[in-house]
């Protein structure tokens, strides 16, 4: 296992670069990249699609997740996300009409998407694609096309292609509610706000420094920072290989809870409203288990027997934008613990930037 | 930490009886239970839903998660699992015309489940509740019941109600695909088949005995025996408190993989068809980088210079059929492993048997 093959000096700095740089691919997304979203959002406005599935792999399934969230609340639509291998392993051909499609990836390279979309528009789906690839076949294959414009990304864990795909899912969403019109509007203040909440890095580099010889972990939310809970596992193992298991705060209660002690460490994503307090009752279980909590986002928590908070602040903002600013404190934790568990978040082993599962 | 309070001759012997029941029951469930299932599945037929909607928590989710390759496979419809927290934390109130709504729970008794099924139903949804309790507040709240009547079950980690749920699921798909008549001839042999599957004793010891200090495993699979990855990986924690992680053969390319090396363990449930073979290219990463893959289902392993094959043998049915058989051995290995490492599957700390989320 060679986990250190790059100099020191250079590990890490393509993911801070990226991480660093999303308030301004957020700025650049809001300036540039909308008149292709009100179009999207008005083709679907027009179908009026009854139904909507998310097809994605990986972290770009997370931001799946998040418009399913975005899907089920703004747009009062059922919403499922879709197994891809029932179309490419099975060769299914379902009823799809008056189905919305929506396939997130930031490569747009992934051939089982490309089969599920094609397929999903062949069976009389309308198709929508989000990806970081404009000539992609995946762009080229959807009815509409939204590019997320975050600029290439060279570390292998994403992270400015992710925060981009969720303020794309989010216009989209919000445009189609309000038949197509620019939505924008919504979101003007994200690129700042997501400034801030990377402005703590001594709180990320203590989380870090205490979390360095873990082994687990597990993190956990409610509604919709769910996704971030995922998002944040998903780049704690890709970036540091320590075993993060992400459950929702329901599901946790459902027998994971039996594993959680003083030993393995949780990360509580509250976001500041519905979601956040949904999780109390979970909050109150992990005390009782005595389990040690990292709480990311939320209210300032009561340090407990004046002992510092363990909290990565992130501002307030309704549930439903939260989950672009509260991963942002996570990749920088994920990065930092990579960086000082001798791995390299830019070239983690056994990966490589564009996954091709049939 | 308290793990063993109770006598050591004692531990266990709930989760046993239950597992080892799990023919008997199947056979009941075919013997006794067939005919509201076809009500249901008539009923279903009837109304012709256009998409389906399964909310299910815990163990009972991975019994809707196979429903839901069900319903996309054998009915060709656009199928998703409910987030009940858009209802029940956001108060979401969607547009459930021709939906079919699927609640699965064993205690019929989860608060979250209730009001997602009822907020349905009133949204416009059919709704068939498939529960192991047919007094509860669930069965009464749902347009139809179905019973899966696998009897009390007294062990916190449930077994033999979930492969109930499974075959009464496949049943009612099933059944809706023939227009309600009844579907049990398709599942006649399973019964026998789950004895067969439950009959390797030795191979399950040998794996628990290979596992008997991981702290770590992974669990993988494709297509319908994804099911079975999820749920051995919560038995695994919940009865062996370690920390078990499932990933669909396809995710675990994306990212995850990182993690892996000759230190983690990983089950693959392979299944003797389409699944199984959508694997090889998983199986030849595993490989790649020098995991330690124990086999469970598909065909018997090469062993690999001269060493015993790992192997857990499933016997070989449709790949639509296979989680009702596939789980049964990783049951055995979850209940064996935890009495090893000196815990009681039958009252794993920190959990009860009904789960009241809000």
């Amino acid at each position: 296992m060679d986990r250190s093959a790059a100099p020191a000096v250079e590990r890490g700095v393509h993911m801070a670069a990226e991480v660093a740089e999303q308030p301004a691919v957020l700025a650049r997304l809001l300036a540039e990249g909308t008149a292709p979203i009100a179009d999207a959002a008005r083709l679907v406005a027009e179908r009026s699609p009854r139904f909507v599935l998310l097809a994605a792999r990986g972290t770009s399934d997370h931001a799946a997740l998040y418009a399913k969230y975005l899907v089920e609340v703004r747009l009062g639509l059922p919403a499922g996300l879709v197994s891809p291998s029932t179309m490419t392993v099975y060769g299914t051909r379902p009823d799809f009409r008056d189905v919305l499609m929506i396939a997130v990836s930031q490569s747009g390279g992934s051939p089982d998407l490309l089969g599920s979309l094609t397929a999903a528009r062949e069976c009389g789906a309308t198709t929508v694609a989000v990806t970081n690839a404009a000539d992609s076949e995946l762009a080229r294959a959807a009815d509409a096309h939204i590019d997320v414009l975050a600029g290439t990304e060279k570390a292998v864990a994403a992270t400015k292609s992710y925060t981009a795909e969720l303020l794309a899912l989010l216009l989209l969403v919000e445009g189609i509610r309000i038949d197509g019109k620019d939505a924008s509007e919504t979101a003007r203040q994200l690129p700042e706000l997501a400034q801030e909440a990377l402005s703590h890095p001594d709180a990320v580099a203590e989380a870090a420094a205490r979390y360095r010889f873990a082994q687990r972990i597990v993190t956990t939310a409610r509604g919709f920072s769910y996704p971030t809970a995922r998002e944040a596992a998903l780049k704690l193992m890709e970036t540091s290989y320590l075993s993060a298991q992400p459950f929702s705060g329901a599901d946790l209660l459902h027998g994971p809870m039996a594993m959680v002690d003083e030993t393995v460490p949780v990360v509580a994503v509250l976001s500041h409203g519905e979601g956040g307090r949904a999780m109390q009752p979970v909050l109150e279980r992990l005390a009782h288990a005595r389990a040690d909590v990292l709480r990311v986002g939320g209210p300032v928590p009561a340090p407990p027997d004046g002992s510092p908070a363990q909290h990565l602040p992130v501002p307030n903002v309704p549930d439903h934008l939260q989950p672009v600013l509260d991963v942002l404190p996570l990749q920088q934790l994920a990065l930092r613990l990579a960086l000082d568990r001798g791995s390299d978040p830019d070239a983690p082993r056994g990966l490589s930037k564009i996954t091709r599962t049939l």
